[in-house]
């Protein structure tokens, strides 16, 4: 069985404009792929209702799961909540059981927090909707069909994740084996690269140029990491074994693993 | 008139894998923002033909420009300028004056760097494509109608993002301000926010909270950066003279401009 797909929705005008660089891409591409549940595809859109709402209902008729980032705040320009009500055709309804447990957060603190409108937005949720409860807040994500709905501000949205993972059933974990070899140029390696892709069709084989100065060690100049990737483990080593025979037979001295000489 | 709008495409599988942070898209949105051609989606796609194909098809009829970054090296994973032929129906054939140009190039450095079959590709263009050169390097990015390819790798593609940036028909800068307040959670006043936002409806008006321990100041807390932005100078500022009203008629102290504080 094929393993299941992702895709990410990062919801937010910020992002668009320059203004905060994203940090969450990364993280769930990486936590994703050890789940063996692949991301396929990203997109970066603004709140802009319509966007939102369109987006959503393409994507997730398209991918095992969309996650999305972004826009569950309780200002005016936090709508993704209401615009996946919107999207699934639902109501958009204040979820008792959150509303519940954020007013005993909200008490309890000194000086207590007012549960003012705007943040009783935080507990309204697309009926039928799952609350995804994390450490950090209790003003929960969701999943709502195959779409899970999560904070932006990354240490939440990793917290959020990390609560909902256990119940996404996973695939066969994605790995990866690197082989660096420094002084090399990618156009030197192309053919006998291309061949190497070729006679493992099932892996991702990729090549990524660098250039360090000054590492560590001195280093100074550029290369190439080249990359085998996929679910299975004896086919990754096999390849990453070839790539290295490869770059022996040119003259080049390959480097195993992670990180690249810096 | 409308400023016209941008769409960036993020191609490559490394992005994907987590194993790239992209550092492309700040870098053009921020850019793109100051010529007046804001960015209004990003798609991260693999290097997939059919999802390059597909994804270029549909963005370039829905956006005035599209930015493509990665994808146009040497090797078999590159794949991205034979895509968009394929998108817009035409050959991907030699572009003669570019394959003398790399030529030249390759002929003249010490040792000469052979020009084969892989290096041919990078001077390879859909026919019709208008190259774009850069300082950095002389295998060239492309404008093909509405759509410009950019190498993936940063220094190369702001390179080549400059030389492009003077032929692009710019539109009404967009500007913004921000205003940060300490000790000033969201909940508190998105109502009063939402109320700025609706006395500028042609602005975004957006709320980012943050968190800073150990500044250099020493500062040690959470606050909010409220930003105003828009393409009227005079709007943005009497929104930004708004929300300082409104944060010190609250008891908070704002704090004008950019870099929030550390």
């Amino acid at each position: 069985m094929p393993n299941p797909t992702a895709c990410l929705l990062i919801i937010g005008n910020e992002v668009l404009s320059g203004r905060t660089r994203d940090a969450n891409l990364q993280f769930l591409a990486t936590r994703l792929g050890d789940m063996g549940i692949p991301l396929r595809e990203v997109r970066v859109i603004p709140d802009v209702p319509e966007t939102i709402i369109g987006t959503v209902n393409e994507v997730r008729a398209k991918f095992d799961h969309v996650f999305t980032t972004g826009g569950i705040g309780p200002t005016h320009d936090d709508i993704t909540s209401e615009c996946v009500a919107a999207a699934f055709g639902v109501p958009w309804m204040v979820h008792e059981e959150t509303r519940a447990l954020m007013a005993e957060d909200y008490a309890r603190r000194d000086p207590p927090v007012e549960f003012n409108a705007a943040r009783l937005r935080m507990a309204t949720l697309p009926q039928g909707a799952t609350p995804i409860r994390c450490a950090m807040t209790t003003a929960p994500g969701f999943s709502m069909g195959n779409v899970h709905v999560m904070a932006g501000v990354p240490r939440i949205m990793q917290s959020m994740f990390e609560a909902l993972a256990p119940s996404l059933a996973g695939g066969v974990p994605v790995v990866s084996a690197t082989v660096h070899a420094l002084g090399v140029y990618e156009g030197n390696i192309a053919e006998a690269l291309a061949a190497v892709q070729a006679r493992f069709p099932a892996l991702d084989v990729g090549s990524y140029p660098f250039y360090r100065s000054h590492g560590p060690q001195g280093f100074t100049g550029g290369g190439v990491a080249l990359v085998a990737k996929g679910v299975s483990q004896e086919q990754v080593e096999a390849a990453a074994a070839a790539i290295t025979e490869m770059l022996e037979s040119m003259g080049a001295t390959p480097i195993q693993g992670e990180p690249p000489p810096a």
